[in-house]
């Protein structure tokens, strides 16, 4: 047999490719030789608040610890997050990220001859999972950007195992209330895991956007995962967490490595967990600049797909990568999501007022250039 | 079909036991009620010179950019580690610890039907990630408490895939000169890839270990994994990485998670690697520790295995269980080595000189009790 690694790979990691990340500022300066600190990044759907002081604080308490391994149980974190979301501490899984969480899900359900069901659209996270465990994608046309729930249902068969569903959904925005949601976990077969991944939901409250956790107790076969990168602005520190039955997360605690959070991301984790103050801030600002965003774009006659999380599609009317580069020279990095099946889309985060405004004349700047 | 979430996972999944860790000192605390200042842990094989002042200024110099994703190409530690390793950029891979790697190279290239061989008393990870994918594990009976090379190539067969091999071995401390290893990987077949874990290289240096490093040209299907846990001080952190050939580290890499590393990890990385004088501390406080242990052993009248590590195992000559136990309520973790087939040793982790001297006098009350 010969020694090739890629062949001997297998099949499913041998079409994997990687996700492709928000543009880095250092690499945007490196390479157009701009001054990183003039350029502005919207593109990563990162909290523009900054890191919160408590978080801070409590990040440099745990320095001495720092040749110790992390809690592998992550109990303190556990505990606070089984308190905060009404659940036992046995119902956790914490992430290394909930990417890390959504990959768990994949190496323990899915496998070749199985699949996984998911919408045009959603995060490139979930092909990617299914990929990399040789199972099959089954992608959903999507219904005015967003998930079409009863469509997916009909595509679930009995090799299906996983369903990913996201509200709000990224990149798009777009998201179901209480009633679809649970018209369709009723009728989802129960040997079918519902992973309803709620990354941006901590922006939604207060909507019509239903919690997650409320559907707990009635479907064991719904996991929710949600993330401290977003509203709680760790991006860096790679904390997400899975709530499931006690037996899934039995399921998935098995599949994770033993210290898949580190130490410092489990202490800043605990901080913010606590920090509502933070919390509170990071949502005014993301509503005021979801404003300021929709009236620039209203002012240049842009369209745009209505969005519950902090960033926003806006529909160029054209295909966007010109624009998307035009943006860079200007020292704007936001989101192409050509990828995503939206050439003439760019995904805006919602940044601060000034970074909103930055944002806003580039892109007039750009477009006026034709 | 039933919705039980168990019997529903991947069969490797379902029997899978996790990894378990040493006891943290914390827990030992609200267990017995003990102080934890006063707590001596030497279960994990972690530094005992704490955290290096460099180190934590690249921390705290980062900590600005907490909201931001990491560097998911981890540009600046790939980049050190290339250079100091002699190699190119594209044949490193980042894990989040080294236990990372070994999962990469399980999720890669094993699968039901594949195999990996290893050594009896190896590295618990080793059968966690064979197990994870549903692969079979060859466990080669030890010699002399280390790899049976010749053993363990004679298992290969047409369906393996990965060779384990750990140099030295944890937690025996074993270890194979570079005749051993060169002799070993000429007759690898081309189709199995070596993982060769130097965990713990860097306490070896100046002995006759070889550098895993010297055989990469030589060797395309040969893996060398390495972390910043031990010697480095890191291990809070996960910080590992994988040097191979540029197609294994170009697999590994679609694999592994976007942003498996995170932020802080990273820059505390990349002072770690530049700070020479911390390592050589590391080495010389390794070595006059593992003269005290053995001292003090030999007065107790006790084996040990001889070790190239940052710990030794110690023969007790009776079920170590019971010590291990008369250890905690003395305040004093080590680790019982009872599930890697060594059920009469326990594993100490080499401390500072006033931690070893507790430990022994610790050692030599449980024992005088009997």
């Amino acid at each position: 047999m010969s020694g090739n690694f890629l062949a001997l790979a297998q099949p499913g990691v041998q079409q994997l490719s990687p996700y492709v990340p928000g543009k880095p500022v250092d690499e945007l300066a490196r390479e157009l030789n701009l001054d990183p600190s003039k350029i502005v990044k919207l593109a990563s759907n990162e909290n523009p608040l900054g890191p919160s002081p408590k978080v801070l604080a409590a990040i440099r308490e745990e320095l001495a610890e720092l040749t110790r391994y992390p809690d592998g149980n992550g109990f303190a974190l556990k505990s606070l997050l089984a308190q905060k979301c009404g659940v036992e501490l046995n119902q956790v899984t914490l992430g290394n990220g909930s990417n890390d969480i959504l990959e768990l899900v994949g190496r323990a359900y899915l496998a070749p001859g199985l699949n996984a069901v998911f919408s045009e659209h959603a995060f490139a996270v979930y092909p990617i999972v299914t990929q990399a465990v040789g199972a099959d994608a089954r992608i959903i046309p999507a219904k005015d950007w967003g998930h079409d729930l009863p469509a997916m249902l009909a595509a679930i068969d009995a090799q299906t195992r996983v369903v990913f569903i996201a509200n709000p959904n990224n990149p798009t925005g777009t998201w179901f209330d209480a009633q679809a949601l649970n018209d369709f976990l009723q009728d989802v077969p129960e040997h079918v895991l519902v992973v309803l991944d709620e990354a941006y939901i901590e922006y939604a409250e207060g909507s019509d956007l239903p919690d997650g956790l409320d559907f707990l107790a009635a479907y064991p076969n719904l996991l929710v995962s949600r993330t401290f990168s977003k509203a709680y602005g760790l991006a860096s520190l790679r904390v997400g967490y899975g709530l499931s039955s006690a037996v899934v997360a039995d399921v998935l605690n098995r599949v994770r490595q033993p210290f898949n959070v580190n130490t410092l991301a489990l202490a800043a984790a605990c901080a913010a967990v606590k920090d509502t103050e933070y919390l509170e801030e990071s949502r005014r600002v993301n509503e005021s600049g979801m404003l300021q965003l929709q009236e620039g774009f209203r002012e240049m006659g842009l369209g745009w797909i209505p969005s519950k999380g902090n960033f926003i599609c806006v529909d160029l009317g054209q295909v966007a990568a010109p624009v998307f580069q035009g943006l860079l020279r200007e020292g704007v990095i936001v989101r192409p999501v050509a990828n995503y099946g939206m050439p003439n889309h760019l995904r805006i985060t919602i940044g601060l007022p000034a970074e909103n405004s930055r944002f806003l004349e580039a892109l007039a700047k750009v477009l006026a250039r034709g």
